[in-house]
């Protein structure tokens, strides 16, 4: 029997283009269910009823939520390009920093919009990404995972594509090349994946939904 | 060469309970080295730069942070008794819920003692330990890992043990039997456990801890 997968999405959003990438880079067929988060279908409600978020992957019928723990699932489930490090303490080390990216980064960066740029909150939201900075500059490698993405990439999009769309949309601008080096180059490079490029969602209307929610449109 | 096991954590911490439970579970000798966490040593902050918090795991002079992450590694990088389950789907399901304690339980419940027993933020509190309380009754089970723990069992020692001390020292309750039949009668199982009862802190102690720490001594 052919797996079923379907996955649920909203295509703005950077924690379901983790599940996209991951699936792309596994090559596996999957149908993509779009939702509307303003009104949320019985299905989400029924696949996802503790958070009722987004992405969920259901793999014949089996529902999971969480992105970073779906990506470790395709991986864990189908062979092919692998995601995570083979090796148990790269993996360990790679959970940690897309642990990381989670609970440190990517709310350090959202409380700069929200807070329309405060000069504390920036300098906050740039003491965590000059960890990865120094990450990057420690490993010597393109990516998180060496040569090729893996998880930790995977989990930064974030900081790859959806940070500089925010940016443009308020104007408010940290993430630079003269403060992080590194890290603005593996965001350039990441973009430019063949598996990540086809996958983000276009920028125009990326920068138009972000200027809408911050009020600068 | 023998394995070198250190693990640097204070004793009175949950998230280090976590790894000496998933340690004793495997069996696996270590040194024990207790953290002064208003003096942290040179040792912890080299090991763990990013957070500069216990627990720290170092195995042959590799340090591993974050207490799941440490978790996962163990059941990696040792046979023996499985905590997580060996099931693609399963093991994604308790990665689910051991996020969802960390994510959301636990800070709802230190929130309740924060705000010394505001109702609003009880309920919430309720709200997310509910939803501990139907996975159990859905599964049916004794433990979340069914006869045995596993890693959401482990993740949620807080819960089992520290919740009802803190409750005690502040005279804040809320985790009753009433309220959470099944999940109280987990708490009872998990802290019975052979494997968790000789990990524990001195429940006395810790009462006395949190008395001072919450102004009630």
């Amino acid at each position: 029997m052919a797996d079923e997968v379907k996955l649920y999405g909203a295509g703005g959003s950077p924690f379901v283009c983790r599940v996209k990438i991951a699936l792309k880079m596994k090559e596996i067929k999957y149908e993509n269910i779009e939702e509307d988060m303003s009104n949320k279908s019985a299905d989400l409600l029924k696949y996802n009823p503790v958070h009722k978020k987004v992405p969920v992957l259901v793999h014949n019928g089996n529902p999971i939520a969480e992105s970073l723990v779906i990506v470790e699932y395709i991986d864990d489930v189908w062979k092919g390009v692998p995601i995570l490090p083979q090796n148990a303490y790269e993996k360990a080390v790679a959970r940690f920093w897309a642990k990381f990216v989670d609970d440190k980064c990517m709310p350090a960066a959202f409380k700069v919009f929200g807070s329309n740029g405060d000069k504390q909150v920036i300098a906050e939201a740039c003491e965590q990404l000059q960890m990865l900075e120094n990450e990057l500059k420690v490993k010597g490698t393109k990516f998180f995972g060496g040569d090729n993405i893996n998880l930790v990439d995977i989990a930064a999009d974030f900081i790859a594509y959806w940070l500089g769309i925010i940016e443009e949309a308020t104007e408010i601008k940290f993430f630079t090349k003269d403060k992080f080096p590194k890290l603005t180059e593996w965001a350039d490079e990441f973009v430019k994946c063949e598996v990540v490029k086809e996958t983000l969602p276009p920028r125009g209307n990326m920068v138009a939904f972000f200027k809408k929610r911050f009020g600068k449109a």
